[in-house]
């Protein structure tokens, strides 16, 4: 079984090439420049041949912050690994890396062995997974050695919400001497949120209870103070540092600080920071909880220092933290109590359209677009060589991108599984147009051809960041 | 004529693959997958059939920064385009870009003719032209189109050196204003000249004339100083900017602060500056004169910095500053007056060699290497496509590199046409191999097999790194 | 009962004056200028004239930071009130300012009355409280109120000594916004309290007992860290916070950065971060116990960092920290396990004569060294006009200096109740010669003639430097 | 000859307090507390006593950076030493330090010969002198040890006005090595006027002649940029440097981060670049004229980092320039040319009580006010001790300041010679009531009683500041 995707210009990381792509089964097997003898041989080789003319042929995006099925605040993010591995699919993502969780009191193996359990069969693209490390103790930090040479390789820690994920300074100093000591990357949540949980039960005190407290009480400061104090711990253990969903422009300029010194730190925003805004959080009624997600939306001020920052590498990934909670049922559980509703949005569909308007704005080029959106997510979490490039060897994660196509966003078009759209009526230039995902051909014609379970776990390698 | 290279790890800025490389003519055909059937069809196809396995196979070598045969100082730098670019192919570097001199009262134009004159027909690979604006009249200004229309899109100017090529800072404003407006790349070699000759003509009075004060004369405040004003100018301006042969901790950080407020500012670095030191400029008899380049070498301290640059791509590009004197004749025309002595040192031949150190010791990963040593270089300078790249539809410079062997640099051995080594003796791991230009195979086996006039000039396009 | 003291320089935090001064009872009556009829007309006057002819007429040391008698990990600290403020007197000191503690789940203005019962009555000359906020809760928040109206205007929080004195940053964001409130300065002791007991138990598991392990579990840049949480903590508040015993470069670095964007951020260094170092910790047998406080004596370059940041300003005040434990019996606890040994030295008696070596050596100004101990820190806290100044009104705190004196700090000779001193056999120059307490001659001739009860509780008002 | 300030409230730059003043002759010959024998026995004795109930007693004002009769652009500053000192006397200003002028091919020493000849007999408060290096050679040079011994103790350079004032980087630091071994400050105008010149010259050449472009063509850039450069020109010699009249935002993070690092670097702001903004130069018609001086008005955000930088220290005193034109015939010699309009605004009137208006507003506290206009400039340029305290010996240069009194800023009623005010109309609260200059009542009871030759000039020593 054999592709060949002809005419395209294949866009990676560094920049574009006019080539000829030719899949074999999984794998990219080879790349040839058009009208070469190699290229020409191809056209009766290949099974299938795909006109890319006047399109950009690129790596599947690699989302590596997605939330399937989570199960938060008594209920369970809409989506499950079915429902958002398709909707992953639709908007040219290939790949997601997941957050396994550790429950307190349990073991963090048991907890990526849940979810292996919960995504296995289900997916329709390849998935892997981050561990969250909500319980520190003897056992879960030897877990931790188990948990890489399984291909877990990351694990995320929370400053924010105790009682639930929180870990103590000291907990993620502990954590943090592992990975310095097995290789592994510690993901951070960064919001300082012992100082939060006051700042939330004053307003609610006070009968402030609509969503745009959620915002009012996560203060940008309290996410740069936590940054600044992940830094450090990172500093003293020798730890790599990875800034998950960074929002605020004070965290970004502790994480620059820290890169310019040589630390290995790294930080990823989403696009709900670069688009929306914390009066998405104020609209009236309780539209505003469609916008709560954790930490929250901020000033417009920010939006702007966060293109600044994918500008300059000081945020090195999108992703989307996709946690879906739908309006109705979910998060209307907060009305009335700000801090109940469900804190997520929904987004894995839409990562690759959104940063491309960056490119069509003029603020980024359409190979930092891949860079973001694909390939330095494959090299900071140990994929890359099979995701994150198309080259020969390279699983055959392909998308073919239409770059002039108009679309418009919407809940009643999308295909999370969600009652709403964050960017509802957001016109767009750009489309997804084909979708190979280890061959196949998962989206074609407008039309989804691939199936739950095509997607297989991939066990990843150490950060390919850290020489 | 058709080349393939078998069964090497194909080393890009992103990453590695196992791929065997087609060469049809001059370009890059294809690459494919070993073993798969597309690889497979070549082995018969190919007139030659190169075996790389074990080695790397990267794409060759872009010194942006090289004087052959400038005349500075009464005399001339010892390498001509011919011995220049023969001892780059040896090294592995398969373009250079050198820097053609407007004469004050003369054309710019007139001074890139010069150049090309100079070059056509001599060079073993291709090159480039940046072009050094020494006077500028609004005549000049107006050519700086007609250049960048003729494939010269960088102009480098100078703080130092008054009365030869300096500028003043009104000057610098002009040429900028023009750059922003043509879409040029400002280059700059950042030192207070102006300063920097009141401590010469001190230094002198006090009959202080050994070498060492050379470096004692332009202390490394003032690199960092003119490095602040550089960007001040390029800020007011909107022009791009990038810094040369950046040595000073100070004017590190300088770079680094207006990279992370978002300006188009860039820095390179040379191996000189990391590896050598002002105590070598102290050595004993005349033969500190050996390593008297502008900016001079630093206390070994800055070294550490410029290394951490290399990481936090602060440093985004290695050159070498290639500007050899005879150490007998040439170097000695400023015994008993360190100003007279000419300002350069020898370096094409081993910029790859010496950068790959860095991979050796764990300082940087091979994709860095090859990132910083062709593939930013090319894209920097509108030359990434044909060169800094081995993907279908490039030009065919490519270097088998064995990352195992074990070479001693020394003038004996060394190709350039210079009679001393200022790594004399100094035991490195890797070898260049075999080297490609345009698809002809100039290094190969131990020998030279390429010819003086097979390099084309290549003109250029504008800064890739301009969104 | 008058005093004059003629023929001295009165040298105040902006500059010197030769002058008289008058003393009526308590107060400062007069200053004039020698030899004008005013100043002639007192001679008669005076009860008792001391000639101050080649000596230095300054405001009495206010030294904002001991601990007298303060339990501490089973013991006490071997000054009392009554030994300690004689040891005070003796070093030029004639006000402090000690630290009442709020036992957990006890009310903090009981804290205060209880060390009012420990000090009424004992003090040799005038001291005032600080309140330790060691139980953060409703009612203790509220009684902030009543200890400002009380005159104890500002409370210490600790970010270390989990389960002791620390606060979580929820505590502190709740005491800060009261001291917001109600016009306090919160005062921090910044260390990640919870990070570094993992640190010291680890050391101890791996049977790292000496007194070193203290200095080394506690990194500098986990005080950085927390002094940074600290600003972030009252950059959110809106709170003025004083900064306890910093002795970090990183720390430092984060309050001039606070300091720089205008925030009312304050510190304090302490005579034994400026002239001991972490080899002191490292001296053999149990020896280092001597030097064990917190945070611990750092390697020698934080030094030099705090000796800069007295001259900026960015350290605005030196005080002792005073809290001696005897090497015998009580440093003694921590043989075997450095985390038994009780934190503390002692100090109170050689601040003047320490940072006076400062001026010895050309590091700050004889102004400055009135400024550093005793007119900003009564300028800090609430008692300048009374204290910190020799001005017409305020209390007649004056000490007469000898700045050309030779002495050797020693056990064997000072005054304070504790039997080794951390300065054995420094030699300095300078001397206190004599010394007033409220008018009182408490130190003259060498020898004391104050008296326990003399000293009388000062209630403070507002910091005056929050404008 | 004696005068008793009784009742008034003595503000000091570190604090208030209630004291009679004893004035005999031209010095301060005493303070004493109100009540005490001593201040009840000098009621007798004083020929004159001022009540000063209700009122603030502050050192005279010290305004070091004045041009009376200043030559340029064809005419000269409408004050002349007798207006212009007046002036001062009238505001509250009882010292000015003004700039005399070394010419282009002449001797220093001649220069500040031709400024005396000027000053004597004229001035209604005493004065003293920086010279201005306008011609660095050899000679004046060495006349510089001759200026230091003479009292002249600060010179001052430009960065700007090529062809007039401007020098070289080269002379800059051959200056400031003078400085460096004889202990003067080198005072800087920091603006990049090589650049602005070319920005003018376009402006003109592109018809853009009114008074906007005056600002629109030095961008505060080129203020941020002079200053690092003279910071860095500092630092390679060791001289201390006063950066003089800053404005931008720019300028003051420069002189933060050197003052941070230890560096003597010191700044002074004037009251127009807190009041008035870029705006005002673009008023209608030619009004914009009046505000034209150098460096320009700045976009208003820069005004509220000055005063957040009066705040830090950063900017430790504010002086006016003092530099008035009329608008008719002087300020009009520039319609139709910005380039031609005088620089230079009036102030020296002002300062005491538009500085006042920050106390008023509670942007700084009273002792910041008069620390700022009084006590630091005397200290910072050798003066302290006579000038900018009140204390027994200094010079009898005193304020009674009316701290309720209101009053309207207005060309109809001040009493420099200038035929606008740049602040009319504005409505202050706050008024200087009397002014003693050397013992001698100049302004009381709303009248003038002093005379020119009155002021004697002061020979100044070193700066007080470097340690």
């Amino acid at each position: 079984m054999s592709i060949l995707i002809r005419g395209g210009l294949v866009v990676s990381a560094t920049g574009s090439a006019s080539a000829d792509v030719l899949v074999e089964g999984e794998r990219v097997a080879a790349l040839a420049a058009p009208g070469t003898p190699a290229a020409d041989s191809w056209a009766a080789l290949a099974d299938t041949v795909l006109d890319a003319t006047g399109k950009y042929v690129i790596p599947g995006g690699v989302d590596v912050h997605t939330h399937m099925q989570l199960p938060f605040g008594g209920t369970f993010a809409s989506d499950t690994f079915e429902t958002g591995t398709i909707a992953a699919a639709w908007g040219g993502t290939t790949t997601i890396v997941d957050f396994a969780v550790q429950s307190k009191g349990a073991s963090l193996l048991a907890g990526i062995e849940s979810w292996h359990a919960k995504a296995a069969g289900n997916c329709a693209v390849d998935y892997g997974f981050h561990a969250i490390l909500s319980d520190v103790n003897e056992a879960a930090l030897k877990e931790m050695d188990a948990a890489v040479a399984a291909g877990v390789t990351s694990f995320k820690m929370f400053m924010a919400y105790p009682g639930v994920f929180y870990s103590t300074d000291g907990e993620i100093l502990l954590a943090m001497q592992k990975a310095k000591a097995n290789g592994a990357v510690i993901m951070m949540h960064a919001e300082n949120g012992i100082a939060i949980d006051q700042l939330v039960a004053q307003a609610l005190a006070q009968g402030h209870t609509d969503p745009v407290y959620h915002g009012l009480t996560r203060p940008p400061q309290l996410e740069g103070e936590a940054t600044s104090r992940a830094i450090a711990l990172a500093e003293v253990t020798g730890a790599p540092l990875y800034v998950v969903h960074l929002t605020a422009s004070q965290a970004l300029d502790a994480v620059a600080e820290a890169r310019d010194g040589g630390q290995n730190v790294f930080a990823e925003t989403c696009p709900q920071y670069l688009y929306l805004a914390l009066e998405d959080l104020a609209k009236p009624g309780f539209e505003g909880a469609k916008y709560v997600a954790s930490p929250p939306l901020r000033p417009r001020e920010h939006a702007a220092a966060l293109w600044k920052g994918l500008r300059t590498n000081d945020l090195a990934v999108v992703s989307t933290d996709h946690c879906p909670f739908c309006f109705k049922d979910q998060k209307e559980l907060g009305r009335g109590d700000f801090s109940k509703i469900p804190n997520g949005m929904p987004g894995v569909e839409h990562r690759m359209d959104l940063i491309y308007q960056g490119v069509v704005a003029g603020k980024i080029s359409r190979q930092r677009w891949v860079e973001l959106c694909s390939t330095t997510p494959a090299r900071m979490f140990g994929l890359y060589g099979r995701k994150g490039v198309i080259a020969p060897g390279a699983d055959a994660d392909i998308v073919v991108y239409d770059p002039d196509a108009q679309q418009t966003i919407s809940a009643a078009t999308h295909h999370m599984n969600v009652d709403y759209s964050a960017y509802e009526g957001m016109e767009i230039t750009g489309r997804v147009e084909t979708v190979l995902s280890r061959g196949a051909l998962v989206v074609r014609d407008g039309a989804f051809h691939g199936r739950p379970g095509h997607g297989r776990f991939v066990p990843r390698g150490l950060s390919q960041y850290l020489v």
